[in-house]
């Protein structure tokens, strides 16, 4: 008895390399001896406000159906969300988180001989969600940094059904205007379907980045993912939505789980929407923490990639991965991006002022040592 | 502009049809203008003790690190089960529910061209994750009821990758022994993975149903899935496991998504597994319930499955169809298992006293009618 069921697993799962997240604090607690709480994390992306209270009332007042399924339906969030995105019901999916929603996307337009285009230093999970399926992931050289969405459209041929686009893209924080996000659909196949990857979308305000709610009714074949993980702050609960024609909701919608989303997160995220104060203070507090990074880097000589989302890519000009090594031995967490061909930088998510604080005076230290 | 994106989607998603969950309480009352409060559900196998306090408390622990992702590895959660299920934790695959390890293992290993075998009146997500990575789907006919489990052994050809076998069964309640399951396993091909799913196997006290677990060791074809969703209480949360050989653990933990299982649901379910006290009431009144039903029916002169788990499926003798529409404007939501090749039948889940008289009242009622 000895089969060998990694050989007997699809090709394109047998390649698969699992996504590998940021350190959780428990677990360099473990490793190193800390106190949890003397750990600083700025690895995930993470709302580091904590948890907002209307949330945290509408989990308590969920508690007493704990024993219930979910409204696999997620009748009353797709409601609230159709009415703040103006689109209808079904043309909303809810995922277990966004990640469940390009999961989804892939599974049902992705296949062997069919590829997907995405840009170079973009999400991890879009060129994992292709290879579980086994299709051809391609990524297009990123210009500095961001999407070349010219180069994007150039490399999408018959087999393309999907083109990932972020905006702001992670973990470099760049991001296009409306114009090329105009230019970009009015040029993409009518076949392909774009995802836009809009889970840092909260964090731009103004009009510098187009919104991608906009262009919806004009593309069938856009899809706009969002979050509630980052400026929302339940990325605890796992709550993601695509937003898209009907069409394409009803796909997606066949192939999700019955019970994707958990009830918590189902009345959590609709009370998040409804706490403006708790966006408006994420918002304030990460302007304010972008700010303070970027002075602590000029301080420190360092460069870094202009960012419109809640993490900063700083270069170190030198290989991170000892820096990074050297920052968790000081308690603090940060992300290194060398998978994502950024070997000289460390992805940093944007703390309270004193975690802050805390990351740039160990990054100061480590690099004084030299 | 007008492609048609279910002709584009995957064949095997295109023939989708979505599992059909119970109707839900809010559901009922907005169709109806109920009273929530005045609805009895007995239609989803949930638990009907409610929260249980450790779990609850587990949860209210928890909520301060809502802004936190969720540890993606589930370390406490699969070290507990590990002690638990005598494995180690690479044997445990953590799973959004146990419908998720059931997906993790269709899309790890079916696709066209494949197969996945499975008995008549069985749990409807095993046609439906196998028709979604585009296999084929085997039903094999029932014996009274339940699996037929020499018929499925015969049902297995060079194409079959997946059996699927649930003990006790869903939606029939029916089960089988020991013996029943060693010689199964002694003759299913070593390459075909055995998923032996035991979701309601804590109702089944005593010794007449095997237990996956003591099969493990011998098997490496075997996947035990389990869920904390039933006995556990804990549904609304989606949190579920596969025990497995390290190899397809491993295979399964490349595909499943980082942050599968959210972090209220891995503290939740720890709580749970040490709360004996919770699970012995959830028998206990399983028991009486299971008794009280059995009572009514015979009162009624119904015949019904006799069932070793959460739930019963009581014969009507006629179309259930027009007696669960009726049911639900005397509030009393019950499953309809026409779906399931069972027209006659209804399931109704155990539930407490009160709710399984007024079921019981309501039906006495609706039949007398004619």
């Amino acid at each position: 008895m000895s089969c060998d069921f990694l050989r007997l697993a699809q090709p394109g799962v047998q390649k698969l390399s699992p996504y590998v997240p940021g350190k959780p604090v428990d677990e360099l607690a473990r490793e190193l001896g800390l106190e949890p709480a003397s750990i600083v994390k700025l690895a995930s992306n993470e709302n580091p406000l904590g948890p907002g209270e209307k949330a945290l009332a509408a989990i308590r007042a969920e508690l007493a159906e704990l024993t219930r399924y979910p409204d696999g339906n997620g009748f009353e969030l797709k409601s609230k969300l159709a009415e703040r995105c103006r689109v209808t019901a079904a043309q909303v999916t809810l995922g277990n988180g966004s990640n469940d929603i390009l999961e989804l996307v892939a599974r049902a337009y992705l296949a062997p001989g069919l590829n997907a285009v995405f840009s170079q230093h973009a999400f991890a999970v879009y060129p994992i969600v292709t290879q579980a399926v086994g299709a051809e992931g391609r990524s297009v050289a990123a210009k500095h940094w961001g999407h070349d969405l010219p180069a994007m459209l150039a490399a999408i041929d018959e087999n393309t059904r999907v083109v990932f686009i972020a905006n702001p893209n992670n973990p470099t924080g760049t991001w296009f205007g409306p114009a090329a996000l105009a230019d970009f659909l009015a040029k993409v196949p009518e076949r392909v379907l774009v995802v836009l990857d809009e889970a840092y979308i909260e964090y731009a305000e103004g009009d510098e980045l187009p919104d991608g709610l906009d262009y919806l009714a004009q593309y069938p074949n856009l899809l706009v993912s969002r979050t509630f993980s980052k400026a929302y702050g339940l990325a605890a609960l796992r709550v993601g939505y695509g937003l898209s024609s009907t069409e394409i909701a009803d796909v997606l919608n066949r192939v999700r789980q019955p019970f994707n989303v958990n009830s918590l997160a189902l009345s959590a995220a609709c009370a998040a929407l409804d706490d403006a104060d708790y966006l408006q203070r994420s918002r304030a507090l990460n302007d304010a923490g972008m700010k303070q990074l970027e002075q602590g880097f000029r301080a420190l000589d360092l460069q870094w990639i202009a960012s419109k989302a809640n993490f900063i890519a700083v270069d170190l000009g030198r290989d991170a991965a000892p820096v990074y090594q050297a920052l968790l031995r000081e308690g603090v967490i940060v992300r290194p991006v060398g998978a994502y061909g950024m070997p000289n930088h460390l992805r940093i998510s944007i703390g309270l002022a004193e975690e802050n604080a805390r990351c740039l005076d160990a990054l100061g230290r480590i690099l004084a040592r030299g």
